[in-house]
Parts: C-alpha cells; structure tokens; sequence
C-alpha cells in the first residue's frame, strides 16, 4: 500500500529557493549552514517530491550580476528546473536586503530609492516571466516606519500606489499576463510596516488602475504574528476573489517573524485552513515560506521540507474525514441555514421570542471536541 | 489669560452614553457605580464641556420598551439634549448584550436571529434619525467565532454583505442620510471577530451596493489590541476617503479591550493620532469610546472626561509646535521629495549608485528625539 | 473493549464550582444560562467522571449569609459531594467580585480594605479545612494597577508578604496543614496584576516566613496571555518542588483571558504539558479551570466537561507512543548526554573544535515532525 | 544657564559596545554602517558625555585571537578608556553568535558545548576583571527551544545552575568580586528562551549554592516582549535586594526586540520606571542597551545615544516635579496608609461595611490625568 501522505505534483506544492537555501542567520547570530547553489536547491526540492520553486531576483542572480553572468545563471537554473521537474509558478524581488532600501523602496523619501526599487521590479518580472512565473509576489519589508516623525502615512500610500500602477502597466505593455499578490506584515525588519494585514491590501487594491490583476498573498506567519486568525483573512480575500498565493509555515503570535515549518506551532489552525484551501477547490500553490530551524545541516532542511508537505497532507485526509463524519453532519445541520433576509415589510410586521432562541444551546463545544479527536486521529 | 486646554463645541468632542455611563462590570467583578439616567449623563456632558453624545439604542430605549415608553424616552432625552446645548452626531445599535446575540447578528447560523438583527437595525436607524444623526456605526462584536467548526467564514462575509445592503438600502427609502461606519475589532468578546481590522472592513466596503455610503469607525484600542500602528490604519482609511468616524481611548497591546481615557497608556502615539488629524482637517467628531477606571465615582467620570479632552488639547497644541519647529523643518525638508516615478525609458536608462545613496544618513534618531522633547514640553 | 480515554478517580481530574457553575456573562454581555446550585453542579461532575470539585468561599456560600444559612448550605454540599464521590481537593477565596476590592485586597492603599480580605480569607480557609481541602490557592486578581501612580509596587509586595505570612500563621495555628498554591495572572482584571508570571511567584516565595509552605498553582492560560511557554514555567516549578496545584485549560496568546476547554486552542502545547506531567509523575489534582462557551446549554456544559478530560486522556496515550518510539528514542540518544562539568583544571587545559562540533546537524526538524505525526495519530 | 539635561558622570551613563557599534543588519537586510573599532566607539562615548562602557568578550577581542593579540586590544582599550574618562563597570561573554551555541550554551545537549561555554565565560570574567568590572551579565540568549521534543526543560534548569554555580566558585577563587546579574528574555533568538522573565530568574537565585552574588539584569525591552509591566518586574528585583544591573531601552510589545532609544516607544511608562529609580536612590549604572535605527551614519547614533541620556534626564526633572505637586501629594495622602494588620483576635472580631468603603471614589483618573500633565509639561 503506498504512503497516502506523499507528496505528488497535483498537490501544487512550491518553495522558495530561500526557504530551502535558508543559512540560519539571525539577529544574534552567524550563517550555521553553508551556502547552497540554487541549482542544488532546485535538485533538494526535486528529491524531496516538491512541485514548484519561487524566487526573488536575487536568489538567483547577485544584484551586480553582468547581463552576461546573468544569462548563463538563468540558463543553468532552466536546466536544473528541467532536469528536476520543477516549475517556477511565482517570482519577487527582492526589495530589503541592500542598505540603499533601509527606509523603504516603493515608499522612500529618496526618489531615487524609487526609482531604483520600481527599475529592479521590472528586471524581475522580466526574469519570472523567462522562467514562465505566472504571479508575482510583493513584499514591501521595509515599507514602514521605526518612527511616524519621517512620513506621512498617507503619503506612502499614494507612493505605493504609483509603484504598483506603474508595475502593472509594464506587465500588461509586456504581456507578460503576471497577476500581483501583495503581501501583507505587520513589523520586522521595521518597527511597523504599512499594510500591516491582508485585509488593509484588501482595501488598497480597488483604488489601483488595475484591480483586476492584483490581489493578495496571505502569509500564515505574518498574520498571527499581529495575534489575528488567519483563515479569516484568507476567506475574505478568497471570497472577493482575491487569494492569488499563499505563503504557508508557522508562527507563534505575538513574536519575531518565525518562519516554522506548517503545522508545526499550532496544528488546529493549520487544520482549519488546509480544509478551507481542499474545501473552496483553491487551485493555486501551495507555497511553503518557512526554513529548518538553525539546529540542522541539509539533512534536516530535507526532513523540514518534507515535514511540510507531510503535515499538509495528513491535515487534508483529515479535513476529508471531517466532511464526513456523520454525527458532525447532524450538528452542522441543525446549526441553521442561509435562507435569505425577508422583505422590509414581511421583517419589519415580524415578532420574535428571544428568550426562546437563546435558550437553544448550539452544540459547539461537541462540534470542537470532534473536531479535535479527527485531527488527532482519535476519531 | 484663559486656560488654552479649555474643551469647546468646535472641536467635536463627544462620548457615548455609555463611556460616562459605564458602571465599572467586568468578568470578575460587579458593577460599582450606581446606574445613570440618560439624561443625567447628557447634563454630566455638559458640565465638562464636550459636544455631544452617541448611544446605542439600548443604551437609552431598553430593549422590551413599548411603544410610548419610547417616545416618552425619546422626547425627555431631547429636552435634556436641548438645555445642555448637547447634539447627537452618531448612532448605533446593541447587537451584542442580549443573550439572543450569543452566536453573532447578522452573521448568526440562526436566520431568525439575523433577521431579529436587521430589525433591530432598522429601528436604530429611526431613532438615531430622529434625534439628529448623520452617522451610523456598526460594531459587530458578536460577529465571530470560538471554533471555526460552527461557520464557514466565506459564508459569514456573505451574511454581513447582505445585511450592511439591506441597511443602506433602508436609509435610502426613508432618506435618512446616513453614513454608516462599520468599526473592526479582532477578539473580545468572540474568540476571533471577523473583519478584524479597519483593513478588513476597507477591503469589504468595495464589496458593497452602495460603497458611496460606508466607511469605517477606527477605534484606537482596537488596532491596537492586535499590536498594530493605528495612525496606520486611520491614514489609509483617510486617504481612501473612508474616515467616517473615529473612536479615541487608549490600550496596552496584546490584552483585553481596556478603553483607557485618551492618551493615558501611550501618549507619543495619541501624539501622532491627534497630529494627523489635525494635519488633514478631519472634520468630524472627536469621539471618545473610554471609561474611567473602576476605581472611581462620578466625580473620578467627571476627571476622566475632562482628561480625555485635555490631553487631546495640549497634544493638539504640540503638534502645531511640532509642525512650527525650524529644526524639525529643515529636517524634513532634507528627508525627501514626492517627486514622481520617470517614464519608463528614462527609468531603464537610469543608472543608481547604491553605496552612495546608503551612506548618507537619514538624521531619523535626531528627527524622534526633537519629537519626544516637543511632546515632553522640554522644547 | 472498554473506551481507553473514560475518566476514572485514579486521574484525579477535578474542575471549579465556578467553571461548571459559569453562566457566560462577558464585558458585553449578560448571563446565558440559569443559576446551577453547588448541589446540582456536584451531580453534574459526578455524571461526566470527574473525581474532585473547588470552590471559593462565595461560589457556595453567600458573601452576606448568616452563621446557620453558612452551615446549612455546608452540610447540604458535603451531603452531596458524598452522594456522587467527589472530593474537594482545593478550596480559595474570593477577593475580586465584590466592589470592595476594586483596587485590590492584600495590596489595597486602604488598611481596612486589606483587613477586610485577611478576615475572609481565615474563614475561607475554615470552610476549605471543613470540606477537606490540603491545598488552598491564592490568586490576587485584583492586586494590580491601571496606573501607577496610586502605589509603589515595592510596597504592594511588602504588603502582599505581609499578608501570606498571616495565612500560614493561621495554617499552623489551626494545625490545618494547608499548602497554599500562589496563582500569577499578568493582567485582566487590572490593566496590571503584581506577580505577573509564575515565576514572579518563585522569587517571592522563598522571602516568606514559611516558603516549604508555599508553592505556585499556574495556569495555562494566564502564561499563555503573556505569551509565555507554559511548560517551561511548569517544569521550573516542578524542579524547585513548587508545583503545589495546576490550572488546566486553553488560551489564545495576546488576549482577554478566554479558559477555553483543555487542549482545544493548541493541542501541540496541551501535550508537551500532559507528557511532562505523566513522565514527572505529579500526582496532585489536575483541575480545569475553564468554561463552556456562551453558545452552550448546560449539555453543552457537560460536553465540555467531557471534553477536557478526553482531550488529556488522548494526550497522554500519546505521550506513552512518543516515549515508546524506537526512532524518537534514538533520536534522543543522539542529542546529548547529562555529563557533568569537568573540573576546572581540566576544562581550562581543554581545547574544543568549534567548527566540528558546530557541522553536526542535530536531527531537531525529525524529531519535531515525528511529534507531530504521533500526535495528529498518523504513526 | 547650563542645558540641565547634560549627562554627568555622576549619573553613571553606560553604553555597551555594541549598542554605540551596532552596524544595523537585521533578518532582512545587511550591515548599513561601516565597524567601529572599540578604541573609536570609546571616543564616541566620551564626545556625547556617557560614564561607562560595557562589552562581551568578542565585542573587543576576537573569539580566535591569540593570546598576544588579546593583551594588545586590552592595553588599547584600557588607555582609550583612560583618555576618555571612561569606565568598564560591567563585562559579559557572547554565547550565542558563534554556530557552536546554535542549541544553547550552557543548556545545550552536547557537554562538549556546556563545557566550551563555561570555559568561555571563565575567560570572560579574567576579562572583565583586568578592565575593572565588578558586575557580570549573563544573558543565556540561546538557552531554549523551537521544540520542546529536543529536551526535558526542567533539566535545562538543572543545567544552568551547574554552570552558575561553577562560575560563582571561580570568582570567588579568584577573587574577583563580581556579583552576576542575570538576564532574562521570553524569546528570540530561539522560539522560546528558557527563564523567560526576571521573575524566573528571582525564583532560580535562591536555588544556587552562593544566592548572595546573583542578582538580575532587567531589560524594559525582554519584559515588554512579552507585555508584562516593566516596573513592576524591576521593583519586586529591588525589593528582593537583587537589582544588580537594568538595561534601557523601549519597545513595542508583542514583536521582535527593537532595542529602541529609551523613552521613545513609551515616555509614560519610562516616567514610572525613572522616577523609582530614582526615589529608591538606585546607585548601579543606568545602561543603555540600545542601538540606532538603521537609517543612520555615525552621526545618527550619536544623537541616539544622546537621546537616550537627555530623555532619562528629563523624565528624571518631572519625577521630581511628580513628588514635589501638591496636588498629587496630597491625593496620595488620601488614597491610604501602610497600617499593618491588626492581630488575630481584633481581625476576627471585626466587622467592615463593605457599601461604604466601596461607595468613595478613589480619584485616581485626576492622578493619572495629572501625572500626563507633569510628564507632557503642562503643569
């Protein structure tokens, strides 16, 4: 009998090169692993059953990079993903890491910061779209403030909007059929972030040229670091039509940005959201951004990305098991239904007994209490 | 010389009915201030100068009222309203204290509860209506879940959508000329509320009939239960038009909702609120959504009214300092320029020299410190 | 084949008066279910499994009942617990309901207030003694500040000492042989609670007139508001030989404190704790301090009930697998050894190969994911 | 008029070296300033008027110098030192950068790593004690998990205080005099940090075998992390006789450790924090353990650490404004008295009418309000 939790192409299953690539600095400490070729990655990810790669630019290619390095880099990173069955489903750019965007890119004072941050985005759509990316992500890490002295809020707002605008003119006059997913943070690297949750791109979206082609990635980590539920989010922005990526992994809230493997902090959750993605036909990546802890070489970076995946997909036949467990069926019954508001008239002539309905108790905690003996495997 | 911190009716100051109504309940503890009739806060209003006054319906009609004790109600609280030269900006509606609401409003499994909900509403709206209220904030604090078993969340955003229609289409027919204000909380009373931000709801609003006629109702110490940067929010809820309303209290991070008196847990970043309010000429109410500490008696409300209107002043009187200070001038005048993005065949062309652009410093440190020195009176 | 997770005495689970007894009034909301009488509550533990019930002094006598109504409804509840065999391993007091101790009881600035909470607290403890209550907890809900202006905090743990001194006093005089167990909170219902964290509580013990007397009663959501790790402060306490009591339920980090069913927020860190408990051999009660949700009936109550106590079960056959594993055994074997310190002349002759020792990766990726899978019951 | 918020050398102002030396690299992005040799970080301190510097061992000598090398670096500081009038009051020793602490140090599984650690430390404190250091940090930045799976925490306790113990006997064979100050942090750069606040650390002291030289080192930042109140921590410290050290510095709860310019995320509760400081006459340095942001040159962290100086002064102006107010004073001297308890007897003969004690109002909203309006200058 096969494993049932092996990971296999349809599962759309994507990773960063720097999640897998991840050297274990921190804060307060050096690189624990050594540096690993993106060629190599892509041949990890190979071995350990992914689907798909993302990239920022310069993941793959150094940001002083000739156009000639450039090519030959792009080249044989084509011919790992081949040789690999790996596609290449999103690409970024990298918009934190060089000291020019301390302040910010798309919301600098410096209008050469700017311009330079708006330039290199156009470079890496050039590069996801050679290597056949459909979406492409934008994380604005250093778009924010270690102080509200330096800018006016609302000033980096209309900056921002005339990056993303200009970005989306470039796709559509390239053809390059690129959808956005903005990414919402709350803090770190800076003290606060703007757009610090996916619900604030959520409002920012219908005020751009374009709204059709953009839309938003939610990140697991990102939002329950603010401490807020994550599925909440991700079902309003699949409901207005907006979930074009997600970013999964884990994370304590109220934290550092930790980035751990899915499921591994809080597995109810991830249960609540594995099922919502099987439940809605979501048909996106499922994109893991998240690295192995600092504790391991390359042989744990392989158990952490099949870790990953593996999670994933015990949440899922659990979510099937879930669907179908009789007596959870019975309780979501009788819990109500959708029928539709009645007419002004019809409502406002209504009499209601509301001691009567309050005194019906909803069954809820039997509901989570099934819910908990699925998931752990005790029902 | 009059005292410059001295409340009046041009600066909009208001408080609902039930911040200096609040009997100082909470989940351990009894109520330790006597009730106090409407009409008796509406003169306490008066006394310390502010405004006006906002209130749920409950909070002056109780909730099995008949007909003509409502009127009679009504007419009293009108007169009180009149002699203390008192008006009523804002309305809302209690869709959360009686048990009925137990499971959420508009959003309950329970179609006679929404429906009971949407009712209630309506006739919310009438007497907010009648007593001379522009705007209409809705607080869907029940609208949430402890266990997403009960819910699908998608569907709940279905539910609200219907109903924040069904009530605009309401003001429309009876031309009441409301603008609703819907107000974002992430946890508390529910385990998690769905549209747990100002985001969220900024994100929903475009997903309306009439969009025209919703906005948001900011409440500090609700952006900031969930740890994030309220001016952030409360800029690009301005800049998008949406700033309908906005709740002023104070709250530490990462706790329950504590409704402090304005300025009283952070007042650097009161600072920046009130700066920003007053940089755009935001017209409307100044509203404070507080209570004073269970400590106290009606004289210790009395302070506690007087200091949320005292701090906002001298605040208010700091930030014109602020904006008058050469140094801090000449400071921001070097951080920066809103110059726009070139044209795309200049941008390709440009060349960037990073390492210069990175070296320069940004004087940010000397920028906050002049900030903290204006803020301190020590300037 | 009788069902492995049925509670039965030997797993001395035991729950409040309060906890069952829970009607679900919140900050916003009132009472959802009717009053449930110590007897009947009683009745419904002895139904669900439990072994043992506690009590504050007024969650079964009235704070203002008269010496015979005090004795009657003693014998009435000792009658009962003898009816359905359940003990009363633990007993406390309330010292944060009535408006008396608004600003605390032990710490209060009023001398009278503080006596007040002494005197209730002796006869709190006689009626735990007359119930046969050995373990008598203290939680100072009250003992805090909104600011600190009204008092130094150095003298709030003068007084504090102050006070627990005099209940140990009393403990020996009364040959009682009570074992008080200090509960910390870091806030709600103050903006501040003193002795924010357990281990706020193991610094202030051993400065005590009798601190073998004196342990901690930690409970999992009061840590986890802080965003603390649960287990850690447990097993600080465990090794100090502290651990006098513990409160068992579930809690969402960063917010009001919720007392979810045990397990149901985080079964990840629900089974860390269960494991250190079982592999540590605590053998004192383990007593749920939570409630059912405002949604519920009083069959949602004993859903609750239930569940907690399944929840542990399930966790703790889990824990047997985790240690009984070959492959997690051996990933333990790997990690490390217990050897002591070297000498001092040996370990400054000693020279260490950092990079060799640093290569190693640690296998903690494997180890976690195996967790993961013996917990979800997918090995 | 001479400025009176100048830094004295009586106001013993310390900086460590790598706070003045901090070069701004973050998770996300790289170094932004250019090194700053110790010799040149000693001169910036004496240029900006600090007292103190502070240092791990690898802040100034390399981890593989050679011995020779190391006695040259230490001659060069000590004369920068003297040149600059400035003194060393407290060394340290980095055990958490280099990759062979990756899994702790003297927690750590591996004894080889215990045993290094301790090794390292020994010859920290030979460094410190050459520099004339009399208080020694420990701050155990790697001791924790992001798993509890990887080792029982209770024997991490039993591990740590091995190593304490083992560095208490060194300095008391060496004579060295150095009272530890230990220092702790809720989490990162591990997922969870062993000894997570102060208060853990004030119930493990009393466990040692030399309890007399341990004290603690609290920073505002570690106990902010987690939400706690940053005073009380550092009273009970004082009141323990255990506050050895503090570190300054401000910080927005529930996020990554910013190490921000003191008072600049919260001047309020830095106010309650200076003034005790303060009015208990606290003689150890006041340490700032900051850096500036990262959009700054050398001369941004000068103002910032100028900034640091200049608000702690300031704060320190209004505490005495603060204790000097009549008003406030005599607020205080309403709000209750240190009484002590009556004996038994009278206590238990006494009757209390709770209604009247809880009907006075306590007045603490017109203390807090009039504590704003000393802190923001306007009284």
């Amino acid at each position: 009998m096969p494993d049932p939790f092996t990971p296999l192409p349809a599962h759309k299953f994507s990773f960063g090169l720097w999640t897998v690539g991840n050297r274990g600095r921190d804060p307060f400490g050096d690189v624990v692993r050594p540096a690993l070729p993106p060629t190599e990655a892509v041949a990890l990810l190979g071995e350990v059953g992914a689907w798909g790669v993302n990239l920022h630019d310069n993941d793959l290619v150094p940001i002083d990079a000739s156009p000639s390095e450039r090519d030959r880099i792009v080249k044989d990173f084509k011919t790992a993903c081949e040789r690999n069955a790996i596609v290449v489903p999103m690409a970024t750019v990298n918009l934190f890491y060089d000291p020019v965007f301390r302040d910010g890119a798309f919301t600098s004072n410096d209008p050469r910061v700017r311009a330079y941050a708006v330039q290199k985005t156009l470079k890496a759509m050039d590069l996801g779209a050679e290597l056949g990316a459909t979406i492409f992500v934008l994380w604005g890490g250093r778009e924010g403030t270690e102080t509200d002295a330096c800018r006016r809020p609302d000033e980096a707002v209309k900056r921002l909007r005339e990056a993303v605008n200009y970005l989306c003119q470039y796709s559509i006059d390239r053809r390059y059929g690129f959808r956005f997913a903005l990414e919402a943070k709350p803090n770190e690297p800076r003290g606060d972030i703007y757009m610090a949750t996916t619900g604030n791109y959520l409002g920012f979206i219908p005020t751009l040229d374009h709204p059709d082609m953009v839309g938003v990635n939610p990140e697991v980590a990102h939002e329950q670091m603010a401490g807020l539920n994550f599925l909440h989010a991700v079902a309003q922005a699949w409901e207005a039509g907006k979930l074009f990526h997600i970013d999964l992994n884990d994370q304590v809230s109220g934290r550092y940005d930790q980035d751990f493997r899915f499921g591994s902090a809080n597995p109810k959750s991830a249960f609540w959201l594995v099922k919502f993605l099987e439940d809605v036909r979501y048909d996106g990546p499922r994109h893991f951004d998240a690295h192995a802890y600092r504790t391991e070489d390359y042989d744990g970076v392989r158990d952490f990305a099949r870790g990953c995946m593996r999670t994933y997909l015990i949440l899922k036949e659990r979510a099937q098991r879930w669907n179908a467990d009789a007596e959870i069926r019975e309780l979501l019954r009788e819990a109500g239904s959708n029928q539709p508001l009645p007419s002004r008239e019809t409502l406002l002539a209504q009499s209601f007994d509301r001691a009567a309905i309050a005194a019906r108790g909803l069954a809820y905690e039997r509901l989570d209490q099934l819910t908990m003996e699925v998931l752990l495997g005790a029902r």
